[in-house]
């Protein structure tokens, strides 16, 4: 039975991403990650850069990652997440997959927290936001 | 007490390197973890693109990091790492400070396989060269 | 009256692209013209990474962009392109436009040659691909 | 006879640099370019995320890289510089050379202006600095 998500975003790699290895470098999915949790708040009306301005920062605590599989130049691939609260923590449960065969490559807990003027907070519309 | 490393690399943060909330980005500490993993492997005779060449695969298994504390324009830093083999894994403890003050800005677990023409490995050589 | 273009690929901004002045980082839009590049011979039947193992490098031998206005966190935008052969080289004029009000944000000719076990080449394939 | 450089700044290439073709990705010279640009003002007293801080942008208006040679992992070099003021323009004509072989790898002018408030400025402490 296939897992449900609150969210997911399609990319395609891009060739500057992939190192000599010839498969995309470990830190660009963390940069798919960030931009799937981004483009998620942006869509529950939390719009990450505007936020920033406003002096409430969302900041990865932890960033869990595990490896299953490599991409390659020019696959097309989802990255999906599920979100949860743990006191003041907000985790993303964030998983990639390789299109179109489902294949899991990225499986990933980012625990994020929130801080306004330096001070950790539980924000109301992040709960919202989060449906949590 | 202080705690004893088998290596260490020292950076400066450069400021392509920080994103909008004008801090390092969570993924470029990514990038200076590997580094230091791969001139730590050279240091000890193990030169990452040349083993690519021969077809052995060092392979990030795993990435847990935890964010203690952001770099930020300018900063200079040092990353520190122990390693440790668990079986066929081979575990990279990272941690990096900020100088001249020594705060704990990352620590970090990478767990790294080795593959050989696709199959896991433990390579001799590898273990003397971590002096496991 | 619009300029006409033999290909265009549409783009979103993505935070970890922005640095610490808020906007697209200078070198974020090589990646950009790179991308457009490689997926403008993709179309065309030329795969960037297939030829690479066939021994054959398209390499950049100029890179000559004009920033005109910057793209920031979120912004959607375009990138088109026509090609032009000189002799050896291959020109790409490549222009990318903010959406969805058209606004110029780069102008750029990038010059690249290709070269077949070390030597320069015009490569038939690549005329017919870019209409030349 | 050695040209005279104001500025230089040693480097070495770091394997997630280099992209799927195996020597350094053509977007990485520009982090190159930018982190001696970056180097260069700060020696002289001008810090650039404490400009913009103040409301001082200095931005790249043209950037024209000549790529001679590509680097590889492991390689390392030097990034030199001079600069010149033509009216409201500061020109930086940036080169990298291999070490040790002093191998010519990238001649590059980038054109900047300065901006405060959003109007072009010439700034007689950029002058100064840039002993112009």
């Amino acid at each position: 039975m296939k897992k449900n998500y609150q969210f997911e975003l399609e990319f395609k790699v891009r060739d500057y991403e992939c190192d000599l290895q010839g498969v995309v470098n470990n830190s660009v999915y963390q940069n798919y990650l960030e931009h799937t949790r981004h483009e998620f708040l942006d869509t529950a009306g939390l719009n990450f850069a505007q936020m920033y301005e406003q002096g409430i920062l969302a900041v990865v605590a932890r960033a869990d990652i595990q490896y299953k599989y490599p991409l390659k130049s020019g696959d097309r691939f989802v990255c999906r997440l599920n979100t949860e609260r743990e006191g003041i923590k907000y985790l993303f449960y964030q998983d990639i997959y390789r299109l179109p065969d489902e294949k899991l490559c990225i499986k990933a807990c980012i625990t994020t927290v929130i801080t306004i003027g330096g001070k950790l907070k539980v924000l109301p519309e992040f709960d919202k936001a989060l449906s949590i």
